[in-house]
């Protein structure tokens, strides 16, 4: 089986790094990403700093197959991504012709500060899936999307099925049993190494389940053969509510 | 005045790069040490692998005051966060006394996953504040934290007292006015460099206002002069109201 397609996530902004603001994006990006059988590898949260910008962004791109960043790209002074993404590759900042059109038609003329929005790095790709009011821009292989995050979602979901890999299923199991008497046989499943990745979650203050313990695998059947190893181990009291595959 | 201390925040589980579950530690962690006057200046999430912890705790240790990591701490074969740690630092792995009498005080015979919850990289510190069950353990200058929301934030709290550094004051005002127009009088405001920082934040879908600009200064006076002055540029009908020095 080809091995998925790896991502990293960027979100770029200072209100995540000082608590005004809670980032979702990441979780809209990963779960989206998740269910398209691409493997997010790492996401990280940095401030609007140039040097800081430029140097994470040249690091994902060669170590990820897709990066993509959130932040940054409106026309006040701390909107930086574009110019550090063209520092990154040492490339020059350009007004893009075709952005430029696309705010003029909103605006009779342009400020400096809406022209700075139809800043590109050279060499850019712009995607304008229908539907979008204004393109996504694309660099190498970073896809640069806004921070708002209702903008960022709609954006995502006019170009997802770019990102379509092979079909992951996630079964769920919610044991009422304490995660360190689960871990033995946790452990002789782990040891299989058939390709099935088990994780095991545990919770407090939920009435209902203490672990829940998820499987996932691009083989449903394995996966269910898996699941089934487990509930064989446990006894059938313990075990809250099996979910999937899905 | 004495720059604030720098922190890192290190968010260690598969969970949430698949989008399974919503990371909320950041968000806790920022907030908190934002209002004592920590400065954080990273946040990562990263998977359950133990070389990527590894590198990943080191380099945070480097380059910031504090860190902090968040999962793997747990009984199952995916919690490697104490493990790593070592391999990070070259030491070993060993059961600390002090942890395995507090897990034999909950549990008449240890299993081997639960001995497992006594280790820690050789030189841990125990921060056994009042009111907790199970100490922290804090390894230079890393604070090593349980992922589950819930146990993170009793934690933190009950240590916090130790980040208190000097206070930084916030204001918000709230515009009703697109951001590209407001830039222009944004950016005479940074030119002066007076030490308050500046940040915008347009939303859509929102009925009162357009745009969010938060000013940030330890200095509660040169705050409040920054905002008059943008104040004093901006229409009196575009904004939408002023909140704070809080």
């Amino acid at each position: 089986m080809k091995p998925a397609k790896s991502a990293g996530i960027i979100i770029i902004g200072d209100e995540i790094l000082t608590g005004k603001v809670q980032d979702t994006n990441t979780f809209f990006l990963a779960k989206e990403l998740w269910s398209r059988g691409i493997s997010v590898r790492s996401a990280s949260v940095i401030p609007d700093i140039t040097e800081v910008i430029a140097r994470e962004v040249k690091d994902f791109s060669e170590r990820f197959d897709f990066v993509f960043t959130s932040g940054g790209i409106g026309p006040t002074h701390d909107d930086i991504t574009i110019e550090a993404i063209s520092r990154a590759f040492g490339v020059r900042t350009v007004i893009s012709d075709i952005l430029k059109s696309s705010m003029e038609r909103r605006h009779n003329h342009l400020t400096p500060a809406q022209l700075k929005m139809a800043e590109v790095p050279e060499g850019a790709e712009l995607i304008d899936d229908n539907g979008l009011t204004f393109p996504l821009i694309k660099f190498r292989n970073i896809y640069i999307f806004p921070g708002i995050p209702e903008l960022l979602r709609r954006k995502f979901l006019a170009i997802g099925d770019r990102f379509n890999g092979p079909r992951i299923f996630l079964s769920k199991v919610y044991f009422n049993e304490s995660e360190s008497v689960l871990a033995p046989s946790l452990d002789k499943i782990v040891a299989l190494k058939n390709g099935v990745k088990i994780g095991s979650y545990p919770v407090i203050d939920n009435s209902e389940y203490t672990v829940m313990v998820t499987f996932e695998s691009v083989d449903s059947t394995a996966l269910d053969a898996t699941v089934q190893l487990l509930l064989a181990k446990v006894p059938g009291d313990k075990v809250v509510r099996v979910v999937g595959p899905e």
